[in-house]
Parts: C-alpha cells; sequence; structure tokens
C-alpha cells in the first residue's frame, strides 16, 4: 500500500477540466495497490478512483490495461471503467505522471472467504474470461515460465538468508517446471492477480474486480490456479478441499475444461505457487531505505509450493 | 501517511451493528494522519471517516478530541463530527483498538496557499477559537515550552548528524525561550496543527477543519504564530508578509488580539518554528526499519525558526 506522489487541489482542479464529471469535491490518497499512485476522488457527479501510474509501470502497457477495462465493462463484467476525456483518450497527465480516472466500485475485500465466497470467485473469474473473449491486444505474461529464472537471479546468492535450503528448493523446482510446463492450453485474457484484495462483495455476492495492472495473455487455467492458491489455503497453510471444490465446480459450470487443463492444473498450481514466492521473494530482498511499502514474506507461497510438490492427483484439489 | 491496521469487510460489518449509519458499501485505507489508521468509510447513510487510534495515541485523550469536534460542531464550526453508537458512546473497538467514526467533509487540501487563503484561514481560525469557548475539558499542551528540553534530548548527541551547527543553535533557543517564554495569554481550545493539509477548501472558502489531534488547551496567538508559518512562508523559504498580513488582519477581524499578545508574537512565532523543528529533527532520526511513513525533513522550520531570530517587530510578520 501506498502513495507515491502527492496531488493538489489546484492540480487536480486543472487536471479534471479535460473531463466532463465536475467539480472535485475532494481528494483521498487511498493504501491500495503497491505499484501507482490511487486516490478515492469525489466530484458534483459521483465518486471515481484516480490513479497516477509510478515508475513500475511500463506506459506502453497502459493502454492494454484501459481499453481492456472497457471491452469487459462493456460485456457486462463488474469492474472499474476508465473515464474518457473530451479528447476522446482515457490516459491524460497529472504531476508528471501518466494518470486516469475510472468509476469506483462499492464493495468490500473479504479477509477470510468461506466456501460460499469461493463458489463467487469460481464463477466470477469465469465471468472474466468469457469477457474477455474477441479483446485484440495482446500482452504476454512477463511473469510466467519465462520470467521466473531472471526473477530467481535477482535474488540468487541471499534465496538461504530467507529460509534454509530455500535456494535449492527454488531451482529444483525452477528445472521441474521448465521441463513440464503445458503449452497449448486455450487462453486469453487472465487477470492473474485475483487475490481477496482484488475482490469486492456486498454480502455474499461478487461487486466487482478491480486491479487489472498484471492482467495479460496466458492460459485460462492458470489464472484458475491463481484463484485456488488464493482463496482455498487456510491461515494455518493447511488446503481447503471444500473451497477448491466450490471455487472449480463454479467456474466449470460456466466453462468447462478441457481434459488438457485438467491434467495440467496441478503442474499450473506448483507455477503459480512458484510465481508469487519468486515476486515476494525479490520484493522481500529489495526493499529501498524509507520505503512505503512493507513487503509479504514469500513463506506462504513456499508453503503452497511444498502442499502442491507433494499431491498425487487433481482430485486433491477438489476436482472431482 | 498511513494505514498500520486492516480492517476487513467482516470485522467492520460486525462494527457498524453498533451504530445507526447502515450497511457497509465500501471501506479503503487512505493515506492520511501519521498517528493513526484512517478509512474512507461508505455506507448506504453516506460518507464517513473511520479511525482506529494506534499506539501512538493516550487512550485518555481520545474524549476530549471526540467531545472537542462535538463541541465545535454545535457551535457552527465545520469540522467532522463523531457519530454515536447506540449505547451513546463516540468510542468503540475495532481490529483490537480503539475506534471512532466521524462525518465525511468535501473539500480539497491546497498545496500553494495564496493571500486569500491566508486570509480565509485567518478568519476560520478566529472562529475555531470563538466555537472553542465554553468547552468544559482541558488538555495541556505536551508540545510546548516543557515538552521541548525532553523533546531534544531525544535527539541530543545525533543533532549534527543532520545539519552541522544545529546543536547549539537549538540549545541556544531552548535557553532563550525558557528565559522569555510569555504566561497568562488569553487562551482556550487550540487546533495547534493547522497545516494545509488539516484544511479543505471548496473553491476559496474554508469548507472544514480535520484532525484535531494535536488539539489542547494554550494561548490562542501560540496558535495564530502556528498558521503563520504554516502558511506564509514560500517554498524558497521567504516569509510573504502579504500572506501573513492578511492571516493577522483576518483574525484580528474576529477576535481582536490584546497588546501583551501582540508583543508575544514574535516569541511566540519562534517558539511555534522549534516546536516543528524539534518534532521533525526527532521523527527524522528515528525511522523504524519497514517504516510506512517517510519524515519530514526539519531543515525546513530550522530555517523559519532562524528568520524569526533575526527579526525585529511584530511589524516583520505583517501586524500593522
Amino acid at each position: 500500500m501506498a502513495v507515491y506522489t502527492d496531488v493538489s487541489g489546484e492540480e487536480l482542479a486543472e487536471f479534471l477540466r479535460d473531463y466532463d464529471i465536475g467539480e472535485p469535491l475532494s481528494v483521498k490518497g487511498i493504501a491500495e495497490g503497491v505499484e501507482n499512485s490511487n486516490f478515492f476522488l469525489h466530484t458534483g457527479r459521483g465518486s471515481y478512483i484516480l490513479t497516477l501510474y509510478e515508475k513500475r509501470v511500463r506506459i506502453d502497457d497502459l493502454p492494454f490495461f484501459l481499453r481492456l477495462m472497457e471491452h469487459l465493462a462493456a460485456a457486462g463484467l463488474r469492474c472499474p471503467q476508465p473515464v474518457r476525456r473530451h479528447d476522446g483518450e482515457a490516459l491524460g497527465r497529472l504531476a508528471g505522471r501518466p494518470a486516469a480516472i475510472v468509476t469506483f466500485l462499492d464493495g468490500l475485500s473479504i479477509a477470510r472467504p468461506a466456501a460460499t465466497h469461493c463458489s463467487a470467485i469460481g464463477a466470477a473469474l469465469a465471468a472474466l474470461h468469457r469477457a474477455g473473449e474477441g479483446f485484440p491486444l495482446i500482452r504476454p505474461n512477463a511473469l510466467s515460465i519465462e520470467g521466473w529464472q531472471p526473477l530467481y537471479a535477482l535474488a540468487e546468492g541471499r534465496v538461504d538468508e530467507v529460509m534454509l535450503g530455500l535456494g535449492s528448493c527454488l531451482e529444483e523446482e525452477l528445472e521441474h517446471l521448465a521441463a513440464h510446463w503445458p503449452a497449448g492450453l486455450p487462453g486469453g485474457v487472465i487477470h492473474a492477480d485475483l487475490f481477496p484484495d482484488n475482490v469486492l462483495f456486498l454480502g455474499d455476492a461478487v461487486s466487482g474486480l478491480i486491479d487489472f495492472y498484471f492482467a495479460c495473455t496466458d492460459a485460462y487455467a492458470y489464472d484458475l490456479a491463481i484463484c485456488l492458491n488464493a482463496w482455498c489455503f487456510e491461515p494455518d497453510g493447511s488446503y481447503n478441499i471444500t473451497k477448491g471444490s466450490a471455487l472449480i465446480a463454479a467456474y466449470v459450470a460456466r466453462r468447462p475444461l478441457l481434459q488438457d487443463e485438467v491434467n495440467a492444473l496441478p503442474l499450473l498450481a506448483r507455477g503459480a505457487a512458484l510465481r508469487f514466492a519468486l515476486t515476494r521473494l525479490v520484493d522481500w530482498l529489495n526493499v529501498p531505505p524509507g520505503a512505503l511499502v512493507r513487503p509479504k514474506s514469500p513463506a506462504e507461497y513456499v508453503a503452497k509450493l511444498r502442499f502442491h510438490q507433494r499431491i498425487g492427483s487433481v482430485r486433491e484439489l477438489g476436482l472431482t
């Protein structure tokens, strides 16, 4: 969580002259998103999120994210919708940074998801994959199999500082996944980061999906694997197969899995665990002095990886 | 800016059962306040600020702050108003911390105040002092003359790390102020931290004063001195006498100063500069590892202190 850039009332008022959303009434930096600065914006017309894109986001990627949100919203998915300026652009500049305004969605994040929430997530994920069909832009997943070795290299040599024996565990896993990573699975737009933080609920119903800044073009079943890891483990590290079943069943009801996807799921879940273990490891080892971001420990995802290394069949994930 | 404690949707829904403000629709941690965790809260009834009081705030002080906001709002001042629970209390507990809900105020902070804003601040400060009359609770100012020596002691020995010669400058100032600090000036409730961050504007009009967590019982003219320091210096360090005149004139029009207050103002301004130089110095030297707060440099307030040490009369502050 962070706000890296302050926005003054004067700058904001000037920025909003290019939009048709009324006068600014309030702007508050919100503690969300580690890549960008986000603000809750209230104007004469309603509530919005204003995002200033900081250095970690590649400016070339922004049209992908913004057009994707428009595409998904047009297809009926509840997600933030970019507000276009008078000149038709969704991207402007504020405080020296690329900046965009999206609609604000009501809803609350769930800290301790129950099986009903996992079921709702499975349905929402399938809806997202369906809504993304026909989206014309491509963004390769930089944080999939080909990105992991370079990511690991950033931490290499210091890995065992974090956890004794972690280096050899990750190296063996990298080798195993490189040898067995599936190709040719059905794919398209995936969210790639659909953690509880990024899903809003009103009651037990999903009211919106947010934060599409890791979205990319990859295998649908990999997105499903990310969700299983993010939603179906208990705080004590155990996998809750009831939650896994609920999530998978709700997904499959809306987007049936091919046999290849079913077969690949355990390996995809290992890869998905490794991906978050690696990024957290690198962030953990590279906290800049004066950082406003407190990194998450990689330990949680190392434990998830070890769970997936041990399981014998996809049935242990809850797929019946 | 910081959010130290996360609040889940589940905890929030339970917490709100004690209130009469409807179901929670959204809660976002906001990057405001260095002492507490603050959240923008949207419910079926409207918008609120939810504050979780962290360790740095003394729980014994909370009734002073909450009752003060009620008193000021009842007297017509635009400030956040605590929302009482069904049991009549303004203070509850959430995520293991004392917590309160106050009304949300629209408005924007001004980054580069013009003389018109300074005039508005002078008027708002006088209105605050008048509105505080009759408030029955007392809270001594822990960050006034008697608190400065202990505060300096926290930094002593490392002061010259920050700026060469700063140690002797501050020690001489502490001695000078201890010998000349005025007593017996008119006083009552002061805000004590009325910086641009804590004043909301809609257009050129003040729409609200916020963050009363340094409010205390002290000399009114000391609050005026704090505002002169916070609003009337330019980014290059120069004092803008036009802004100073505007602020003082607007204040005096609503609450005339006694001759004793006029005479004391230059010294109070030195003290007010020292107070913020000292707290920033201590924070600067004591950034905890992994801190979410980036401290402000003490240099700005050291420069303001040096300005006030040099001036010959109150006329140089803009009082005519």
